[in-house]
């Protein structure tokens, strides 16, 4: 043990000023001051299995609201008469959020929108030469001339204006730069960069948006699809470049399989700036939040999703539950108790540790030695070899060994110990000892 | 339609040369020559719902041969006495892929795996301020010496040897380089880094990789939990750095909520080179290797999983179906016949278009306008505005609408039309035009 000490002064500096979080070099970085545009009720909308009522969207924008998210999105006013009647109805709950809603960039979606009581509209237009192709058939000086149009007259009613480009990485950079540098020019307030296909990568994405930065002076929001998988990580890459706020969804439900999810952003979050995600977001309303849109759109919430996953702090290799138990913070970067959540040692298995059965020997209060632990542990993988176990298994086994050990006599008439309840295990209370 | 020929010639070269895949600036990158290691029966094991039977592990073990990827890896022999002899019987199986067995950094688990008739070793030590105090509490002269005496007697058996880090990205980098260079020296054929906590980030990741890069001539194996919801794209930037091997399980599953999942990375790299990745595995066999698995641990596909999600191909929001129905590419990156699945276009509801009625119109081989499918859309709508609506309710309106104006005098005596069965609306066969 004595080798503890013998760890550098360097290393304890790199321990303490989180290595994991923004990297000190990264002057544009807003990982530490990023903001939330919360779009369940637009782009979560255009998920397969959708179909929010009027009171369901409500509640779903006051949980949000009590959550913290910064903004929050709506679908187009002129989808349908009743996205425009709903639009109107939350922007009428004086929600501490800012109420937005998203429309194609046109005049006439302008018009109807800027009547809603929104705080802001986001304006979108396919820039792609695949979307320019097939989709609105438009070129980029049409494209330039509707957005100048659309963002000066929602200027003019006094909100806020977000000019977006639609599938951003398969368009050109001259003329996405170009677009930009026109309309920050005249004000806009943000200007979107979206990944529609899911085809960015982390290394494009912080090359876009750094550039980007370097060309406008206003905020910059990022959309990414999840196709490829990547959709935190884009996020987490694009606050780094300078990119100010991020769209996300519940579960990262929307088009195919979605976009950044929320709880999924705030794990990559609260392991670069707990104390910032901390002040700002009501982590342990994350479950709820979860479950509440879960159950409208009738899904499962998938058993791998950060956080609230049903495994995502199950801990089972031995070695693993060893180090755990020793001080959780060896194998787990957020703390779950921050969301309310517990942890969970799992050791009714053949890949248990011993240090993991005398953890469960002392719940248990019995009183045995480390030797005779290393044994009952024999037993328990033999066992775990054979079938899976349950805890009750372990226990039984572990209290037969015990009553062996007490009273040989009579321990092959003894029944299994009584049934211990999976919360008697749940090891939330483990503190986390500082590295010293 | 004109301005689809002004479309300039660099904007050409940028799609035909596919912008999405490797940065052709990284001479560094195995993103066209990446191999998998596959840990469905390692880190697998180590999910909270695994137990693997020895004839469920051989089902696995020879599913993914056949999928084509490169090594298995699987739990060490000296976990228990049935992991050891699991372990012999698929090296038995005459596999095209390697096999490999995970053991600690220690002789005693040497001797056992070099007997099993494995074709490497993958050795890891907790190298982290946090496992060296808490795990193993051994300073780095001791691992050093430690990783030489394994290295050295696997090897003398004529076995792969990869020597491992564990909890790479919160170990100081100088002690880090150390060991890998010395490592690298005594012939070792892989070295890993791995985040064992899934704290890291893409630019880490890059900036690690590539240092390491520079001192070691022999391949570098990457490793990424994913409890900050990056292991995917920290695989691909890995490999961007000069990274060879990626750890992935069917599904991602391992300890908390996994790591790189094998359908996810897929869907990352064949956006990055289709033609290397469809010539190495068989993608249309990813469907049926994960519903494998996940039996075998009894959980669900994730609704939102990279490719063989349920709505991983579907399509819904007016803009995206009327582009999707014209050219698939203009919002998919990936195509669903690649995977032996299918597209589909989700009409039924609030925020459908008058493009996607269309195309069902034309399905149902009526004959309407443009004007009149327009009218038919907007009553289409309206009635989404009140309830979730099915194909049949959508077909129905469509039908008495065409049976309004075709025989005004006896729609209103016809009933809804026969139901039409969902496979009918699987629009798998849209062909993907090349942009002129």
């Amino acid at each position: 043990m004595d080798n503890y000490q013998k760890v550098s002064e360097e290393t304890h500096k790199r321990v303490q000023s989180n290595p994991y979080g923004p990297n000190p070099s990264d002057y544009l970085s807003n990982v530490r001051s990023f903001q939330l545009i919360e779009s369940t009720l637009r782009e979560g909308e255009q998920f397969a299995n959708a179909f929010f009522s009027t009171e369901k969207k409500i509640e779903i924008a006051k949980a949000l609201d009590d959550f913290g998210v910064d903004y929050i999105e709506l679908t187009s006013p002129v989808a349908s008469e009743q996205s425009r009647s709903d639009c109107e109805a939350i922007c009428k709950l004086g929600l501490k959020a800012k109420i937005l809603t998203h429309i194609r960039c046109h005049m006439d979606d302008a018009r109807v929108a800027v009547e809603t009581g929104v705080d802001g509209v986001d304006v979108v237009i396919g820039t792609s030469q695949f979307l320019r192709q097939y989709s609105h058939g438009k070129d980029m000086s049409y494209i330039t001339k509707s957005a100048v149009e659309v963002i000066e007259f929602v200027k003019s009613k006094g909100i806020e204006i977000r000019f977006s480009s639609e599938d951003s990485f398969r368009s050109d950079i001259v003329d996405l730069l170009n677009i930009y540098k026109t309309v920050d020019k005249i004000g806009v307030n943000r200007v979107g960069i979206a990944d529609t296909v899911g085809c960015a990568n982390p290394r494009q994405v912080y090359e876009l948006v750094k550039t980007l930065k370097s060309v406008v002076s206003c905020d910059i929001e990022c959309h990414f699809h999840n196709d490829t998988g990547c959709a935190i990580a884009n996020a987490y890459t694009a606050l780094e470049a300078g990119a100010k706020l991020i769209d996300v969804s519940v579960l990262g439900i929307g088009e195919r399989n979605g976009i950044t999810p929320l709880g999924g952003l705030m794990a990559r979050m609260i392991a670069a700036d707990r104390e910032y995600v901390m002040s700002k977001y009501k982590l342990h309303k994350l479950r709820d939040i979860e479950n509440l849109v879960a159950d409208a759109v009738q899904v499962n919430i998938p058993f791998n999703n950060p956080i609230t996953g049903f495994c995502a702090f199950t801990h089972k290799a031995g070695i693993h539950a060893k180090a755990i138990l020793a001080n959780p913070s060896t194998y787990e970067i957020l703390n779950p108790s921050d969301f309310g959540l517990s942890r969970y040692i799992h050791f009714a298995n053949r890949l248990t540790g011993w240090n993991a059965i005398k953890s469960r020997v002392e719940q248990l209060n019995l009183n045995l030695s480390d030797d005779q632990i290393k044994e009952v542990t024999t037993k328990i993988k033999k066992l775990g070899d054979v079938r899976p176990l349950n805890i009750d298994d372990v226990d039984s086994i572990i209290k037969d060994f015990h009553a062996d050990i007490s009273t040989p006599m009579f321990a092959a008439n003894e029944g299994p110990g009584p049934v211990v309840d999976e919360e008697d295990v749940l090891l939330s209370n483990i503190k986390r000892p500082k590295l010293n």
